[in-house]
């Protein structure tokens, strides 16, 4: 493995003009999959406006032959892709002619970032969901268990999580069908069914696995990190009314299942190296197998807009930091696979709704209007939202911010459709 | 499609001896896939004592080229599984001299059954598990809430259900490894870390899909038993004091993710179709979306044997039946699924525990025991238990009794390894 240093240098600049508030400067290069036509995916780098297809690039002898490619990528190890990372950095370095030279070649490898058509990044065998913000915890224990400990007595013990469903993960741009299903209204007598009526998002980031473990091998806090591909955005849609009713004892299990969004971009550690930082301070001390959050999680700035259907542009409705989960990335990996679990190039493994201490920083419409109680006002046409109606469009945003520069994650967005009719 | 009803025909015999206790008689013909070698599997039929190699008789010429074999067999859709097991029948059948009567394709196409190496039957990319028997939910509820209602008031209305690790899901025979992990007292302070100290058993069946769904449609109850391929045995061990300390509020997680054992041979609807029975009387009314649970399950019979390191031979500790369940597998089906959620070819519905309602028929443990209080004695070495030993051996075996002939399971067994060190 070559030294890889070098793509961490805050300096460098490409041949591609990239704009100093672009989520994707030479410094970032996470990795997508475009689709280019029926069963015809190619891996992808964005970097400013564009795209860099990488399996054009090797077929035009621009990267080794045997690099990470196409559908699939991820099968060939985060060392090989982190080592192809770096051999894009180098091919997209202002002094480097290569590809900057050639007319032709650029055509066939440089494609719009507003034209290509990002799919999810890689097959995702597990889809595991955390609960790790400390003020999302203590908000929903103080709406449903006003009399009791806003915390459960676990939640400082370990990183509560529950498997969720891989197979509705979908990347950003997909459009969200209302889910149907059984609800109960409080001083209802009998459920009934029809169109989830409290449809709501979470604001979560999530990160994916590149090694698998040895069989049976826990892994352990401190090799946590050296599993780990790189981060997205996420959002797990959720369907407070159908969770209210369905979830005990057994856990949220439809209220989620029907879609989760995804950022089309892994964008790996080594991008996010210069913003690590501490997570907050942990107390009770976490037991040893849960090691220490100490410069364990990153500095990473976390938007949420809203644009209902008869709005010209986007709200922005909250805004919080992913440093503020309690539990970080390191310590749900090692705690998940303690009894050792199998896990899986691919999987992966979300954080939780991320809320900041004030209200304006709550990383979902249940804290956001206090169940309901405290709607909120669209300036740009004095609509009122407590949970999300069809037609609205919901999009997370996040970034690193460096000096002159951003490790942006791009967009997690989602249009909600109405309910189809049922047979 | 041919007509297929000739495979239930009660009275059909094979060439090759069967006992009229076997659970593999020419009536049943289950699909299972055999390790021959590193990374040589093939499609195998238990009959009697002896295993058909599907792979090898396809190869003679005995069975049509175009047959499903091989790893991934399931993936050719259960119209061709069932036509290809009818195809078996008739080649397996007292009459037909085309294998009975080679001994040199005999010798390549057939198998002892004890010397076969049965592996996982399928990739398996999601599993759910389910919580649908009524007397298992009201022992639980009585254990752990004694002053309110034994069921929390949603059971009734919908079949409560989460989605598991379908990673670590094996097949019967492969050593169970005590889990480590995180409980504590209800007196404690504070967690400790270590094996898990209450290691239990369940004793579930579950579905195997062999259709996905349409993306975003739900399957209706009326078409469910369309897409599955058929049933297996299922013991989703299970760590108690883990459970008991990580499960609120989103579900069981570590607790039984670190193995869930299956039997090796699926069992097709068409085997079990002369078992059909009503499931108990749902009142209150289900929802329409849920249908009836009318001649929706099955009669079969089902049992659980312990043998510690000590006995020379299992003793029996309880036995109920699959039928007692409140929730089909019709209606499992067609809740998950209310939502559009994305189904798989390989997705593994269990049932959740399944007790009758005597205390000889309870299904796990937990309830055997009723939380430890009333230990289990075994009859050989005058041992107790009230959770498993290392070295425990537990073996779960059902069929459905035809007359003068049983539609089986085989077995679904583990050996209970202690905890490895944890470094």
């Amino acid at each position: 493995m070559s030294d890889l240093s070098r793509v961490q240098n805050p300096a460098a600049r490409s041949w591609i003009d990239v704009a100093t508030d672009s989520p994707f400067p030479i410094q970032n290069l996470p990795f997508g999959l475009i689709e280019l036509g029926p069963s015809d995916w190619a891996l992808a780098v964005p970097i400013g406006d564009f795209v860099l297809n990488v399996d054009a690039a090797i077929s035009e002898g621009l990267l080794p032959e045997e690099s990470p490619s196409g559908y699939g990528w991820e099968q060939a190890g985060i060392e090989a892709c982190r080592e192809l990372r770096a051999q894009i950095f180098d091919l997209l370095l202002q002094s480097n002619p290569a590809l900057r030279d050639h007319a032709a070649a650029r055509e066939r490898c440089l494609l719009p970032l507003s034209q290509v058509q990002p799919v999810r990044p890689m097959h995702i065998p597990a889809f595991v969901d955390f609960y790790s913000s400390e003020h999302h915890a203590s908000n929903v224990g103080k709406m449903f268990r006003p009399q009791g400990d806003p915390l459960l007595p676990n939640w400082k013990h370990l990183p509560v999580g529950y498997n969720g469903r891989a197979s509705t993960v979908v990347v950003s741009g997909t459009p969200i069908v209302r889910s149907l299903g059984q609800t109960k209204a409080p001083d209802a007598e009998s459920p009934v069914f029809g169109p989830c009526r409290r449809l709501d998002f979470e604001l979560e980031m999530g990160f994916f696995l590149g090694y698998e473990n040895e069989p049976g091998r826990p892994i352990p806090v401190a090799e946590a990190e050296d599993h780990m591909l790189g981060l997205v955005l996420v959002n797990d849609w959720s369907a407070r009314d159908i969770q209210q009713w369905e979830y005990q004892p057994l856990g949220p299990f439809l209220s989620k299942s029907f879609a989760t969004s995804i950022s089309p971009w892994v964008v790996f550690l080594d991008a996010l190296a210069p913003f690590r930082t501490d997570g907050p301070h942990q107390d009770p001390a976490v037991l040893p197998y849960l090691g220490s959050n100490q410069q364990a999680t990153f500095d990473i700035h976390l938007e949420v807009w809203l644009q209902t259907a008869q709005m010209t542009r986007p709200q922005r409705i909250t805004a919080t930091n992913f440093r503020e989960m309690y539990w970080t990335p390191n310590q749900q990996l090692a705690h998940q696979t303690i009894n050792g679990t199998a896990v899986q190039v691919g999987d992966l493994y979300a954080s939780g709704t991320i809320s900041g201490p004030e209200p304006g920083q709550r990383g979902c419409l249940l804290e956001l209007t206090w169940r309901g109680e405290q709607p909120l006002r669209m300036e740009e046409t004095g609509e009122e939202r407590t949970f999300l109606q069809d037609g609205d469009t919901l999009t997370l945003v996040g970034w690193a911010q460096g000096d002159g520069y951003r490790i942006g994650f791009g967009e997690c967005s989602g249009t909600i459709l109405p309910s189809p009719e049922f047979p």
